[in-house]
């Protein structure tokens, strides 16, 4: 079987990720890891892989496949992404929701110059999650959809802790509300605010004789980020947090409560959960399904930005689609 | 906004939630309801639609966009799928899974031949737990994946009971075992037997004079259906039946319990759950779902037999793909 190549751009927590996944995947291989640094200066665990500076890759053109982009949504991929295209079939995980309109639009156009395919914003949110909440809306259009998230780390509200003055290390975990989640669940559709589905908890190890009741205050009001919220700030040592809160565990669920039926008499109730060890893991290992399909549908003369809702699903597995239909339909 | 014209053949159960279904969606309207019997014998829930005998059927051609199947898997589908696909784009729930494959073959030669979309065995499962156990897989390729049906009524065990002699009514409640449910959902990955995962719960209206040992016996011990279970036979008042047991509610669930990470030390638990009041009325929203996206895709050139892994998701909304993106994605 020929193998599927995979690039991986940039080398954070989701690009481990997406480096562990293709280990489990016998139809992939990782040909390089391309970094902005000196590669040198780069360890990666996957021996005997390559370690690439950004200002060679299109060296790369014909020996890589899919090149799957692990950079920040904030700054990088908004240059990258559309780079990157002119280039290569790529997957992202971009997720400045605002932005993706746009993002989709200048992909497009790289990826259409090349005659490439590239997927953009792939996770589990937006990802998985934009499927349920898709098809959830599609088949029940009488009913309201809930998204909560966690209990899990949130990086942009960790960073957000860690910007404050005083705070030496933080973390944040986003705790969807018992109460809230529960009403749902019993196929109620009320209305609920920021604060009334989620609140965040923060643990920060402060600096040497900071002030705490001000790290707490400016926590707490920090607008959009925790003003919103109900907000707890536990102040713990440098020993529990290496201790407890080294790990980047996450999930959450989707559901649809809608009704059927003349007099709107039936309710149906969807759900579509995922509780995580590791989010950047999973998040690898939908960036690598997802490089498959890329791979495919290019292969079939697709080109362009897709979204996950363009992507027929036969394409995510490794497996024949005869295979697929006697075993999974 | 031109309307996608529907129609329904067969007006059983299912043609009813099609019926109700397309109340709710506006980019729909029924064109007409087409049956085998004498059309002045049906009365449908549609005021001002007509009744059509199937005889007629290719009047319609020019008139109806796609015509939903609602006849039954096990004789009526083998022939109305290969038949209507010469003439329409065509949905069906064809569940009968050994023979899916060969059911495939078949409405794609049809469909190639009019040039139309066919998609087959939409609906709940076959239907959307087909699509959480392809992604959950493709994501997760270490791990085992679980599906559960119920509590719900399954109509082919409640048709098994009313064989049975002595029985004058009877239905048949599909239940999963929460002890083993429970262990799934903590992420453990046992080895589970038909009788682990599910009971089988039966009420029964006696003829009278009946020999009600003999019944519960000749239940008990049928094969396949209810001998490799544990089964419950209740017997009740034909009062009690009319007044309990008349609604058809299902659900049920599909679980992946997977790994990544080097050493496979980091679980993920994916879950999708369904609680449907109706049964039928949930499965004619998903069929109706998937007719406009047989209408989108043929629209756009597309042809032949798909399954639900082939349909890209975005053509089950009637929303604009610009929307979607902006707000589901």
């Amino acid at each position: 079987m020929e193998k599927i190549r995979i690039g991986i751009a940039g080398y954070g927590n989701i690009a481990r990720g997406v480096e562990t996944a293709i280990k489990t995947s016998p139809d992939t291989e990782l040909v390089a890891v391309f970094t902005r640094r000196k590669p040198e200066d780069l360890m990666i665990n996957s021996p005997g892989v390559k370690v690439v500076n950004f200002s060679q890759v299109e060296e790369y053109k014909d020996t890589v496949d899919v090149m799957i982009l692990c950079t920040g949504s904030a700054k990088d991929l908004p240059v990258h992404g559309v780079e990157f295209a002119k280039l290569f079939n790529t997957v992202d995980s971009y997720d400045n929701h605002a932005q993706i309109p746009q993002y989709l639009r200048r992909v497009n156009e790289s990826a259409l110059s090349s005659g490439k395919v590239s997927i953009i914003s792939i996770g589990w949110d937006p990802g998985l999650f934009s499927i349920m909440r898709m098809i959830s809306e599609a088949v029940l259009p009488e009913g309201s959809s809930y998204t909560f998230w966690g209990r899990g780390v949130s990086q942009g509200h960790s960073d957000a802790i860690r910007r404050v003055k005083g705070v030496k290390y933080g973390i944040q975990y986003t705790i969807p509300l018992e109460k809230a989640v529960e009403a749902v669940r019993r196929g109620e559709t009320p209305n609920l605010s920021a604060r009334d589905k989620h609140m965040r908890e923060c643990y920060v190890v402060c600096e040497e004789g900071a002030d705490k009741s001000k790290i707490e205050s400016d926590i707490k009001n920090m607008p959009d980020y925790f003003a919103p919220y109900d907000t707890k700030v536990n102040f713990i040592s440098e020993e529990e947090f290496k201790e407890n809160h080294s790990k980047m565990p996450h999930g959450g669920l989707v559901i649809r409560n809608g009704t059927t039926g003349e007099e709107k008499q039936n309710k149906h109730i969807m759900e579509f959960s995922l509780k995580l060890d590791s989010n950047p893991e999973f998040t690898g290992s939908v960036l690598l399904a997802y490089a498959r399909a890329a791979y495919k549908m290019n292969l079939e003369g697709m080109m362009g930005a897709k979204t996950i809702f363009d992507v027929p699903l036969f394409y995510l597995s490794p497996r024949y689609r005869e295979d697929l239909v006697k075993e999974l339909l």
